[in-house]
């Protein structure tokens, strides 16, 4: 590049993987030597690099280019790709793109544009296989050969009738493996899986997964064909929709972008609202710690033992909101199945419980040996031990009891799971253990 | 079913789909009706059904069905699905499954069985799709119609030498699109993109995302072709993948099987282990707070703001560790970029602090008024509620800090970064937290 050795580069550009070259060109800082490497690209790979670079690269190259140069990129993309880099694009650019896109393609892309964000039809491209179920095997193979360079997937036909109406699926592999004379009619399978174009991307992955489908015709309200979900935009739509479960567990608002290119500002304001939130209610738990005032200053050092109590709880329960959580996500369980998943947990954390309060009894034990614990006349530490790791274990089970039923309850009311998680759960918990360690030590040490 | 009528529930069988069928039959209680519904299904759909099936049903299947059964469901079946369900039958059926399979069939899945659970190799299935590169278009559309039928994917046909190195791949479509006479070695792309047997499948999950590719060619350690892997099962890997991160990121060891099917004391040795690291940590929170005792008998009213500061201020650090891992893991930040990570979520930390810090001052000054707390003679709540919102500023900076760099560390150090998310970061948080607060609370009402 620095030796201006042009051939060279391109020789080497083009033995060179799309994905590769665009993760190469990301690190270009100055725009006119971005723009250079790009028009170095043969025309067909160039579309394709550009399909893979970033949309800060997209907008980059855009900037620096003629608008025939742009128009070959456009029409030689799949609709799909070009539509999501339109989306992502100043108005001005997205302007300059359907001017300069040929009409059919321009055509494609305002149809998908106007499907709402995280629709079927966002997701979808308008190239797909038809075939017609009276055409024989041959026919049908014919035809496959001349059309199949512009299309994305060829690894199922869809079968339409006059009306554009989706009426069957073949697979390319059945296609080739019947005679000639064999008509599609007789080897298409009329049950088809398919999304509707408003459907939620969610639900369409859902449906991806549940039925090991690689691609998922789309249609209309009327049950028109109008265009086809590939797998691989399943797999971005999998992975957006866990990053946003991921940060609604870590009590955020989930971001539209990557972390990277996301403000401060927005990133402060899907941050700030769950922690006002989550302070305003912890205020209660100090409000108990308030009540029992007294009996802190009796005996100070059950005060110590708050931190280890507070923490302990909040991470057994949401231990189990976690679990049962991704459960949900994964289809493993339903709210059908609440009363097996309580004992479950009840039984768990009678173990997980026991475990951690023999640990804490004797920690307390060999601390108050090593000097590090001071009583009071008249106070015992084993009696202070064992109300301590008492709290544990009934902690523990309260803890676990609400981290698998809220999401379960959550669920059923048709809330968001992964929002009553970790964080609320966490508030919950923090008062109701603080509530057991009052109540046995008031019991036990108070006489 | 319970009117007896087979051939009226056959028909029903016959017109739904395999996933929808398996899904009904995992709600069959009885075992012999199990069988009696596995029985009424043709033979290439119950192999296509078994398939769908979970493991607690497939084991009740085989236990009741003969050996000639059973062989001709694993002859059936692709040979990774078989070795799927192999793997997670008890020693007596997988003896069974081999003896009655037959000889290729055998082999197969022997070979698969071989290689380590989460590699490549017991990902792939071995078959696939080979064209030699000397062979006309014309020549390999007739071998594909022949072979086609007993193999998973035929998206791309791959191209080895006499030694079986892989030399090349073509996408059927390009086959299909290419007149009669063109060479394959005219139209195939010798730079492939594949995987080792033995490499790690998050790897190569890594892999299908950045290159957005459909299938990959499996090799040996002398690049001799052996297997491919298809998309579907990528999807269920980075669904595995994802599920450990939050089990780990929720302080848990991951769970090998689903949540229903791992038994309590698995969960519990899952959760406990990382439940008495954080308790035994956490006592050193705690005896932060017995080292300022003092001051929290003189000014009580400030052992009851020490849950919300905990609280708040562990929220705001797994807000940001849980942000900056799930960025590693997605590819859009790396260790380099550490400096501006920090940078970001500084300013980020002091707008959230900002506004946690005045919403809490109100908060205190007007439960204050409604008589909810009770000063001592000489105490100031004006002064209070500055100490608690002054240090919930700087905790909040000190726990983003802390929460975005640990992850970045630990993934530099080759460690988890989920593993070192939320809970360790909690711990760290707590102390530092409270350590801010003595440590403003000494200096400002202490005299």
């Amino acid at each position: 590049m620095e030796a201006r050795s042009f051939s060279e580069l391109r020789k080497v550009l083009t033995d060179m993987n799309p994905a590769d070259i665009a993760e190469q060109m990301a690190g270009i800082d100055d725009d006119k030597s971005l723009v250079i490497v790009f028009r170095l690209l043969p025309k067909e790979q160039a579309s394709e690099v550009f399909s893979y670079l970033e949309p800060t690269e997209q907008e980059r190259i855009v900037n620096g280019i003629s608008d025939r140069e742009l128009a070959s990129i456009v029409n030689e993309m799949f609709v799909d790709d070009a539509v999501d880099f339109t989306e992502e694009m100043p108005a001005n650019i997205v302007k300059r793109v359907l001017q300069t896109a040929d009409p059919d393609t321009r055509k494609a892309i305002n149809q998908l544009l106007k499907y709402p964000d995280n629709s079927a039809g966002s997701l979808m491209t308008t190239e797909l296989l038809r075939l017609k179920s009276e055409w024989p095997v041959s026919a049908a193979l014919n035809y496959v050969r001349r059309s199949c360079m512009e299309l994305e997937s060829i690894t199922y036909a869809f079968v339409t009738d006059d009306q554009r109406h989706l009426s069957g699926v073949v697979s390319l592999k059945e296609v080739l493996g019947s005679d000639d004379d064999t008509l599609i009619s007789e080897i298409m399978d009329d049950d088809v899986i398919y999304a509707t174009t408003t459907e939620d991307q969610a639900d369409v992955a859902e449906r991806f997964k549940k039925y090991d489908v690689v691609s998922m015709p789309v249609v209309d309200g009327e049950m028109r064909l109008v265009g086809l979900i590939t797998i691989d935009d399943v797999v971005d739509v999998i992975e957006e929709e866990t990053t946003e479960d991921i940060y609604k567990m870590a009590a955020m608002a989930p971001i539209e972008d990557s972390y990277m290119s996301t403000s401060v500002f927005a990133l402060a304001r899907k941050r700030v609202v769950w922690l006002l939130v989550l302070m305003i209610s912890a205020t209660f738990t100090g409000l108990i710690i308030t009540k029992f005032e007294n009996m802190l200053t009796a005996v100070a050092i059950l005060t110590s033992f708050i931190p280890m109590l507070m923490d302990t709880c909040g991470n057994a329960g949401s231990q189990a909101s976690v679990s049962v959580i991704r459960a949900l996500v994964l289809g493993e369980v339903k709210f059908g199945n609440i009363l097996r998943v309580i004992w479950k947990e009840f039984r768990v954390s009678i173990i997980v419980g026991l475990c951690v309060a023999v640990v804490n009894f004797i920690r307390i034990i060999v601390f108050y040996y090593m000097g590090m614990y001071q009583l009071d006349a008249g106070q015992n530490i084993f009696l202070i031990a064992g109300v301590v790791s008492m709290t544990l274990v009934l902690a523990v089970i309260c803890a676990k009891f609400v981290g698998c039923t809220l999401p379960l309850l959550a669920d059923k009311a048709k809330l968001d799971p992964a929002l009553m998680a970790s964080p609320m759960i966490t508030t919950i918990v923090d008062a109701v253990s603080l509530l057991v360690y009052f109540g046995i030590a008031s019991l036990v040490l108070i006489r």
